[in-house]
């Protein structure tokens, strides 16, 4: 078709020659200049186009990691980013939260186990573009980043780091494992003491959201992974440690007994039966028989730690139906305070090893669970409360008083030992009179951390005893049998290793204290 | 009444008065004599009285032991006894053995744990009489005795005692703890190597009377008492502290996960089932799960000592229903190689550390099992197995050898992990490809010792892989929901303690290396 807007040629109305001449001009003027524009935006295309490629290769998702490569890069940990000022580094972390300042910086902060630090990207030419940042401030809080950056003093100290003195520049930045879904809570109110408050406009105090103690056990792993979490666990491994020290330094060794049982040694009630091939077992309530075995067969010293059952239907903060016990035995040359005396030292020994050792932990523990007088219990007040007892108050001068926190009861008058049915077999064990018993209570901020008693390691005695307690000694041939060939005076004692860390750190509750507890109403995660 | 021997005075017959006063001087005479006589008697009575008395309060038994007193009498330790020629010493053992020689003399192999050394008593004057010889000669070997005596060096070497150098004048000796009945084996018998024989007079040998392993264990307290089984057990505590002291020191921290589940992770046959109060648990049969959880609570480096449970009726040398389970689990940062290499030095760490530091209990255990060139297996031997079942010799690359007994197969072919009902869940957590896993095995002696992977943390390909092998991922929520909340790409291993201490030592027979083995015909003592 014709172009309407260029006449076709008319002899009597057309242009002149010069005209056309002029009009062909004006039209290659205005294809160059099309032309031109088309290369500027064919080349304001190709920047854009760099602008997103200049920096693909420094940000994105990493493939499905299956020990494909092994390149040898050596990667940091946060905790040791302060002595490294000026170094380009490469670490794995957490994206613990991520703040966008514009469209051109995302401030993050990373972090590793109880260790922080904060990071930025921001736009730089070549280097970070646009996209890299847009892609780093979406970034799901938890997920976990491979970072490649600067360290560089910050100018100043950084409160919402623990590594406050640097900051990281981030060059490079891949994603390794991702959020699927929504997290069930945050990790700052994971973290928050019980006790935080911001004011408000209006003067009045708010509290920030909290974190019930269910919602955090139902999503047990995400709960775990706060600093203060972080810190409980590593002092729990080091109460082990320490308990394995002292009693390593003391002549004993560690043995493993088995938590099937062919009988229960305690009524039915409180021992889990297990179906076992065409029969039936029980779950160990305590290693006690084990142990004392184990000194029937000459071991002189023995610990073990291992899981403790309880079939106690007990929903309180300080039960567990599965909790680790620390437990040793020995043989006693002439008075079984040589046992209580090593047992005190054991646990001066931890405590003193955690407080010399582990101060930093506990700070960050004590930040979300601060000391709270009224859990302590003075020494005086717990002369008290067993005098209200019953207990007359001149029994109660076998109390060896330490602190005002940690004491311990010799010779613990019977009144306060009720014979109840789970108490019924440790009871059997221990040499009693009408009033008193050769045995000892540890306590702590007024719970007891630890019972223990000289066994009875006669045969003729023990069955007795049994049989005045209605207990058949055959249903626990085994166990007298020991005894029967021969076996030295001896006496022991078990702590229980969730109620002692919960103790010592205030943690209020002993579910806080168990990696993946177990209660009555509790069997996953 | 007149004496019949003095006749009355007779004045027709009567003797003279001469004759009177002599038969009154032979009266007199006779009279003395018998009054001296009488006092002779007395004396020798006395004297009879004495030799009884002399010795009563240096032997006999004791009260029974109910922390009475506590005089605080240093007692000593057999083992110290070379240090102390010439001292008086006090101290609690087991009688052994005894033998009398004639009426006067009895000697007494007396042990500690694994230490003896040979005591003797014998008549001395207002020391020790005959009768405390006779009543000590007469002490039931395996009772407990407090002994007084001086240490003084033998003329010889004392072979039967591993105290050799040196014997106890025992002075004083009194029963803590006897026997009731018969033992049920002596410790001689229960300590004979297989192979030990004497040669009869016909020049035939003639082997020791046997105790079987099921005596033993039926009996396990006494058996325990062996110096053989003393070793074992100090060996077994010593694999423990050698595990976790290379883990520590390489920023493991020690975990404890719950053996009661919620649900079973493997087919149930193969999972014990517990009442949990109205409902069901499972006893684990790995903390694998739990490892991998902490791992997605960011505690990077884990490992756990604990009972592991397998309902296998398995009834083989190398089976246990429970048995102690050495588990880790770490984050990888590049390759799966890493996991391999820190188990790697961590066996060999325990391998140095055993035979640096327990020379003694390694080489006392070697008397009764000693080194058995057959169960030994060579590397090429075991390339040679696993070629005969089967896989392609040139596959087999990746076997790194470390010497005869050790070696770690890596990429373990896929023919050679059938997937077994009780090896479905482990399976379902590899990376695999059709003929490789990313994973390893160790072998020593030609038994599996560890195995071990990198595990998929990718929850989609771990959700679809259980789907393909039928197992619904809802049946394990809580596990795979801890990767749906952000992971890091891991990898662990588990150890069998009982099992490498078994091939260790090569006690042939897995109850051997466990105090009171639970197999699924044992659950006592």
């Amino acid at each position: 078709m014709a172009d309407p807007q260029v006449p076709a040629g008319d002899p009597a109305a057309g242009p002149s020659k010069s005209e056309l001449k002029k009009r062909q001009k004006a039209l290659e003027k205005e294809q160059k200049a099309a032309e031109k524009a088309a290369k500027q935006q064919e080349l304001a295309l190709q920047q854009a186009a760099a602008e997103v490629d200049y920096a693909t290769e420094f940000y994105g998702p990493l493939p499905l990691h299956q020990s494909q490569t092994r390149p040898g890069i050596p990667r940091v940990q946060i905790s040791s980013l302060s002595a490294r000022d000026g170094e380009t580094v490469l670490f794995r972390a957490r994206v613990q939260t991520s703040r966008a300042q514009g469209n051109k910086m995302v401030f993050l902060n990373l972090r590793q186990r109880a260790d922080s630090v904060q990071a930025l990207v921001t736009v730089t030419p070549e280097k970070v573009s646009k996209q890299m940042v847009k892609w780093t401030g979406a970034l799901a809080d938890e997920s976990i980043v491979l970072v490649h950056g600067v360290v560089k003093k910050s100018p100043e100290l950084i409160k919402s780091a623990s590594v406050g003195d640097v900051e990281v520049l981030i060059s490079q930045i891949h994603l390794i494992s991702g959020i699927e879904g929504r997290l069930p809570f945050t990790l700052d109110d994971a973290s928050r003491a019980d006790t935080d408050e911001v004011p408000t406009e209006d003067g009045k105090a708010q509290q920030f959201s909290r974190v019930l103690l269910d919602t955090r056990l139902n999503n047990r792993v995400v709960d775990l992974r706060t600093q203060t979490n972080q810190a409980v666990f590593k002092l729990q491994s080091a109460i082990g440690d320490l308990f394995r020290q002292f009693l390593s330094s003391n002549g004993f060794i560690e043995i493993h007994s088995p938590k099937l049982q062919g009988a229960a040694t305690e009524s039915g009630a409180s021992v889990f039966k297990v179906s076992y091939f065409k029969g039936s077992a029980f779950l160990a309530q305590s290693p006690q028989l084990a142990k004392q075995m184990a000194i029937a067969a000459d071991f002189e010293r023995v610990y073990e730690i291992g899981p403790v059952f309880r079939a106690e239907d007990s929903n309180t903060h300080r039960h567990l139906t599965e909790f680790m016990g620390l437990d040793l035995e020995m043989t006693i040359e002439e008075h079984y305070h040589e046992v209580m005396e090593l047992l005190d030292g054991l646990f001066l020994s931890i405590f003193r090893g955690l407080k010399e050792k582990y101060q930093n932990e506990i700070s960050i523990v004590g930040k979300q669970f601060p000391a709270d007088e009224n859990v302590k219990l003075t020494f005086r007040q717990a002369i008290d409360i067993l005098v209200e007892d019953g207990v007359p108050r001149e029994s109660l001068d076998d109390i060896n008083k330490y602190d005002t926190d940690y004491f311990i009861i010799d010779k613990f008058p019977m009144e306060l030992h009720p014979v109840s049915s789970d108490r019924l077999f440790v009871y059997l064990t221990y040499f009693t009179t009408q009033t008193l018993s050769n045995s000892y209570d540890f306590f702590m901020r007024g719970e007891e951390i630890l019972s223990g008693a000289q066994r009875i390691h006669e045969p003729v005695l023990l069955a007795e005893k049994m049989r005045s307690k209605g207990v058949d000694p055959d249903s626990m041939k085994g166990y007298i049998d020991a005894f029967r060939m021969g076996c030295a005076p001896h006496g022991g004692g078990g702590i229980g290793l969730e109620r002692v860390l919960m103790l010592f750190l205030k943690l209020n509750n002993i579910r806080r204290a168990s990696m993946f507890p177990r209660d009555p109403k509790r069997l996953d995660p």
